[in-house]
Formats: structure tokens, C-alpha cells, sequence
């Protein structure tokens, strides 16, 4: 800490507790944020986080429970010790848009807390100047980075593919994969549903309601017929459908399952990044990819699959359909490396019969 | 409940904690095994479980600790509820036979127990007829199976697959399975150390530990010379090492690390049965394989595996060598399956960068 930025609690401990608030949310067209309040005798106030694209931001989640426990009492707002001498640590410089939600740098003059500490800067071009236009309207505005750079590099790393994604204005991706334990995802003879359960299927229904648009191959087309609509345990269509986005050159047959409604569409390319800019030039800013696996294997080869949901159904079948074909790797100093991501529902869990593993690239050492 | 078996308690609660507790084991030589100890009022007065080949019963570890609490005087063995009024619940029969403990039904009558209620009855030569010794010695003895049928079914289905090793006189079988989240183990060039990391290799070394015998395949033994040494973390060894078997018709060379101090087997078939019929001719309780792939898929095809130790690394390889290469499958529902196993250290674990799966062979529906 430097003697410039006299802060009434140490940033390290409540710079982390951000970070883990921010963990409790999801990847995807949004970073993941966590944000914390803390009154002038450095007691936590209230931590909030946000929950994915079109729900609050973590500002205005902290800021509501503020709200809420000032109007309640549970919290006293006394002379000396007032939202003036607060003081919100957030991972990631509060926003100067608006989006689907108001813009975080305005709710928080609003509600007049004094000062704000960052981790990482928003480098997106709509986004960007919240810290700017909050220290020209009275906040004192520290920079993590100026403060605890390890931490500031911490909040960065927690979002590095999105930051990577919008580095290059493409859609941030998930991908799915659901194979036995030792990695097919078909038998000898093409069978392949089931190979997870129903709880397995129904997690990757809610990943599949988060996401704009879900690709598959028209190999998966033609071969599975699938409907790809985010659906309820109950077989129930969820509110949010994304766009069902079919991949190749081949044709789509005009009576497809996926046409359905028409909330459909086609790319007629091979190249991962060509299909990225097209949904992208869609408005899509949150793709998941589904399948099978020519098209996996080839967002893994181009390095344009961003997280992984990986469903593993506790079969054996010694041949058949890989999930993971060719990724142009000759020696295991070249593998693709990936790390358990603890973001959303956890790195590691069970799923009904199945296990399900959640990952993210690694980042480059 | 019947009428002529009055206990102080509910079988389904007790009994459940007298699983719960035998699932704290480590699968191996030795069935897994818990033991309740209840007073008159249906009070927990002491939980035992088995810890693995060598260690003390479940009856004697919950025996052990009710000494104790009795010495110090945290339970009181007062009038009309002492020991003879007590209860042992234990999910196995008492064995009777001195093996490197001593035989768990003069433990009991030691103690002065006055009810005992077992689980699975014990089907094995050497230890069978403890419940008929201890009724023989003044002990009410009560099968589970006259009470609660489906608590000392589940009793005996937490060893369905040592009942089914000792059924047919052969060792009972753990395989150690190290692979990329695409199910390979050596890049398309062969490459193929270290696919897992030191926290992984450091669990192996310590299931190696608890096995009579390593197996690995004559083409494991030519392509890597491993040592197979159960090693500490610090490199240095443990004190019980496992017999050391290469399996295969070739010749083991002279000099290959695994003969070492001469601690060494070659069993030269390729059938996996006459391999374990060898070795439990020398007397092998417990067999690890460790691989390679063609060693580790013979005895999957052959239903020979008993559990699986699943070392998950987070890359991803897309070509190479696979785990599991033929087990003769051709269609998705005759996939061998396997249950996620709680027993030991967890189903799912993180480990180091890896994550490691415990599995075990799913009962016959
Ligand atoms: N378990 C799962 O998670 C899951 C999910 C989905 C599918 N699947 C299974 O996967 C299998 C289908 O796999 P698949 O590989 O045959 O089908 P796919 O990946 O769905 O589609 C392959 C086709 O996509 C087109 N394509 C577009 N971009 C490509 C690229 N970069 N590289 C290669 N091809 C590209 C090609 O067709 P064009 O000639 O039209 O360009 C290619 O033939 C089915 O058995 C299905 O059941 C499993
Ligand atoms: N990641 C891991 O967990 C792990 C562990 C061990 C090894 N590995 C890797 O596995 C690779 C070796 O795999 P591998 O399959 O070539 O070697 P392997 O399974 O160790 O040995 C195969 C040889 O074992 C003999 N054999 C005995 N019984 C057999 C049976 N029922 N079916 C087929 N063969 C039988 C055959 O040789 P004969 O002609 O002598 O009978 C066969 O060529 C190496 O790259 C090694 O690094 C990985």
C-alpha cells in the first residue's frame, strides 16, 4: 500500500473477497464482477456479484443490498460514518453504459459512496470511462493496480478469455461435450443416446438458456436430427431460446428439427473464426458450441473455445467416435492445456450418474 | 421390524451410520467394514471402521475406542446398561479366524457385547462362522437380513465386487488409468511423460502401497522401464513395496528397472484370469494395473476390474494412443458401466492441476 491511498482495510483480504463474490457467477457474454462495501472502520457491508447477461451488475447488486439494509436498519448510516466514507472494491472498473441495466458509474454517485477501488480497466470501447466520469463527479477513484498490482492482476486473470474474446470482437464460447470416460462419443456402430443422464442433459439445457446462439456441424444435423431448443426438466421450452446456428457447407434439410420456429440460421463456412464474426455481426456475443466433433475439434485447433462444460457418463466402450479428433498436435509438450474453473456451479461435480467438469484455458505461461 | 427382534434403536439410522462409516475405508484385500456401538437408550456410544489389509477390524477400532471412553471415564458402563446391554452393529459378520488381527468374535465376547447384528453374512472360507462361535458363547446374534432386508442388502452391495473376487478364489483388482480430458495416454509421437501431474503420481504411488502386486504389460516395460516402486513424495520409498509383475509372452530384459532388488514376477500369458490365478497362487491379495493400454483393456473386457483409480489431466491431445482401445463393444448399450464410488478418498477429488475419479464396476441390474 502506498501512503497516498490510505485505505481503512487491507485489499488484499477484501480486494479477494471480490474476487470470490465475482466466482459465483457465469461465463459467458458478460466478465464475471464482484463487488464489495466497506464502511470507514473497514467492516464489510455487503458483497455482491453478478449473475449473468441482462441481471445487475455487481455494483448495483451491492448497491441494492445497501439499499435494503439501510431502509430495514439493519445498517446505520451515521455523520462520519456514511456512504461518503465508504468505500466499494470492485474487480472490474464499474461501467459508464448503458446496456440492459443503467450504468454502474451513475448508481454509484447516486448512492453517494465516497470512494472506489478497481481491479482490472474496462478496455471495451462501449464500456470504458466509468472511473473518469466518477472522479469528475466528486468519487475518489483508486486503481487497484496503483494500491496491490497482484491483486488488480488477479481480478484481470479471473476474465482473461472474455477480455481475450473482446480484444478480438468475437463472441465469448462455451463448449460442450458429453462422452464416457474414455472419451467416445459414439459406439462402433454410430449409437450414441444417451451417454449421460437426464441431470447431465438438463444442466447443459440451463448452459444452453445463457447462451445467444448454439452451433452444431451439419454432420450432428444430419446424422441426429437434433431440436436444440434450451428446454425445462420437464420438457418445457425455457423463456430465453437462442439461436440455433447449424455449421458447413452441406445444406440443411428444409424439414430439420432445428428450423423449427425459424429462429435458425446458417454459416456456411468451415473456418471457426468466420462463423464467430458472422454471429457476431448477428449481435451474438455468447456462442455455444455443441458439436460433434469436427466442429469441437476444430474451435479447440483455432484456440476459440473459451470454456468447457465436459459431462463424463461413467461408461467404457474401447472404440467408437472420439470427442476430440485432430487438433494438429504431434508431441504431449504441445497439448492444450486447460484448468479446473471453479466459476458457476464449481470445477468438479457429480450430476445424477454422471460427473461434470467445468474448464478454461490455461492461460498463456 | 419383527416382534422377536427387539432393539433399542432403528436399524435403518444405525445401520445406515455403520455403512457410512465402512465407505471411510480404502477398497483393497479386505472388504470395507463399519461397526456401531449403541447402549440401552439407543445412544451412539462408538463408530469403527476398517482401514485396509493389516489394520484393525471394524469391530476392534469401535471396540478400541469404547475401551478408551471407558477408561477415562467419558461413557459409564453402569447397571442395566452396560456392555451386555449394549449392541454392536456391524455391516459384515464377525470374522473368526486369526489373520494379522485376531479373530473379531473373541473380541466381542471379550467385551462383553450383549447383541450383536450383522450385515452381509461372511461367505469366505477362512473367517466364515463368527455369528454361530459368538451365539455359541452366550451372544444374541441377529442377521440384518431377519430384520431389515434392504439395509443388510445395501450392507452387502458396498463389497459387491470383493464377494465376487473371493466367489471365484481370485485377487481383488484396482486399475490406475492416467489420461487427457480427450481419454489419451501419449501424444500421437509417443510422447507421454508426465500426462498427469506430481499431486497425482504422489495418490498413485500411495494406492500402489496398499496392493500385493503391480501388473503392467511387457510393451509398458519395453517403451518406459518404469521402476514401479511405491515412492513417497520425497522420492524416497515406502517401507511395504508390492511385488513388481510384467505380464506378456516376451522377455523381461535383463536389466529392466522393475527387477531391481529381485522383487520382481513375470506372468507370461496374455489371459487376464490366469494371470490373477497366478498370482493368488503366490499368495496376492490385491492386484494394481497399471497399464499400458492393451493390458488395462484385457482386463476390462474381461470384467476383471474391481475399481478404477481415473487420473483426469486438463489437456487435451486430440490424437495418440488411447486408454482403453478394444473391449470388443460394438453398440452403446452393451457399454461397460461403472458407478462414481464415494469409498476412500471420494468419487471426485481435485488433485494438484488433476482431477481424480474413483470408479467401481455397476452391479447387474
Ligand atoms: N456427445 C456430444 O456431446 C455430441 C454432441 C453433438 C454431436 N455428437 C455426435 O457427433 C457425431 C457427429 O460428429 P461429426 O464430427 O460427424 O459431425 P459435426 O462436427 O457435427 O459436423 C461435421 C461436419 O461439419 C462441417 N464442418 C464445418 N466446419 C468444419 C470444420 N472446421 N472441420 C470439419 N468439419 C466442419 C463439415 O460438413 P460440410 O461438408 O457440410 O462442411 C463436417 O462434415 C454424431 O454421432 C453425434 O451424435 C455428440
Ligand atoms: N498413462 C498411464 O496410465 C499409463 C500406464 C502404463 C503405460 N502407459 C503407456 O502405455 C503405452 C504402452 O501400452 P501398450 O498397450 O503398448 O503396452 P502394454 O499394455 O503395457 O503391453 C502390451 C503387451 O502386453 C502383452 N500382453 C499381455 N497380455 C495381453 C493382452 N491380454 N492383450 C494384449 N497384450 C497383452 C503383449 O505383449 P507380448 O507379446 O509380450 O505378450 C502386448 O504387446 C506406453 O506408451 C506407456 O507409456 C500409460
Amino acid at each position: 500500500m502506498t501512503g497516498n491511498h490510505q485505505l481503512p482495510f487491507d485489499l488484499k483480504d477484501i480486494g479477494g473477497r471480490a474476487i470470490a463474490a465475482a466466482r459465483l457467477g457465469t461465463r459467458g457474454a458478460n466478465p464475471i464482477v464482484g463487488a464489495v462495501v466497506v464502511d470507514v472502520a473497514g467492516r464489510l457491508l455487503a458483497v455482491g456479484h453478478h449473475r449473468g447477461a441482462g441481471t445487475a451488475h455487481a455494483e448495483a447488486d451491492a448497491l441494492n443490498q445497501l439499499r435494503a439494509d439501510l431502509d430495514s436498519g439493519r445498517i446505520d448510516a451515521l455523520p462520519g460514518n456514511g456512504p461518503a466514507e465508504w468505500t466499494m472494491v470492485v474487480t472490474l472498473e464499474p461501467c459508464n453504459h448503458s446496456g440492459r441495466t443503467g450504468p454502474c458509474s451513475h448508481a454509484i454517485r447516486d448512492a453517494g459512496i465516497g470512494t472506489v477501488v478497481y481491479g482490472a480497466s474496462d478496455t471495451t470501447r462501449e464500456a470504458a470511462g466509468g472511473a473518469a466520469w466518477l472522479a469528475a463527479h466528486g468519487c475518489r477513484v483508486i486503481a487497484g493496480e496503483d494500491i496491490d498490482p497482484r491483486w488488480a492482476g488477479a481480478a484481470r486473470a479471473a476474465n482473461h478469455r472474455w477480455f481475450a474474446a473482446r480484444a478480438s470482437s468475437r463472441p465469448f464460447t462455451t463448449l460442450h461435450l458429453a462422452q464416457t470416460l474414455d472419451g467416445r462419443i459414439a459406439a462402433a456402430d454410430g449409437t450414441s443416446q444417451w451417454i449421460t443422464g437426464p441431470a447431465s442433459r438438463h444442466h447443459s439445457h440451463r448452459v444452453r438458456a445463457r447462451a445467444d446462439a448454439i452451433v452444431v456441424g451439419t454432420g450432428t444435423v444430419l446424422a441426429d436430427d437434433p431440436r436444440l431448443t434450451a428446454r425445462f426438466a420437464d420438457g418445457t421450452d425455457a423463456p430465453r431460446q437462442p439461436l440455433r446456428v447449424a455449421m458447413g457447407h452441406r445444406d440443411v434439410p428444409a424439414g430439420a428439427a432445428m428450423i423449427g420456429d425459424g429462429h435458425f440460421h446458417h454459416v456456411r463456412t468451415r473456418h471457426p473464426s468466420e462463423a464467430l464474426a458472422e454471429l457476431g455481426s448477428l449481435g451474438i456475443a455468447h456462442v455455444m458450441i455443441e458439436g460433434g466433433a469436427s466442429i469441437a475439434s476444430a474451435f479447440l485447433a483455432a484456440d476459440l473455445v473459451d470454456e468447457i462444460w465436459l459431462y463424463q457418463a461413467p461408461l467404457m466402450l474401447g472404440a467408437g467416435r472420439a470427442a476430440v479428433v485432430d487438433l494438429g498436435i504431434e508431441s504431449l509438450a504441445d497439448a492444450k492445456r486447460f484448468e479446473y474453473d471453479d466459476v458457476g456451479d464449481g470445477a468438479v461435480q457429480r450430476c445424477g450418474d454422471d460427473v461434470v467438469l467445468h474448464l478454461s484455458p490455461a492461460p498463456a505461461a
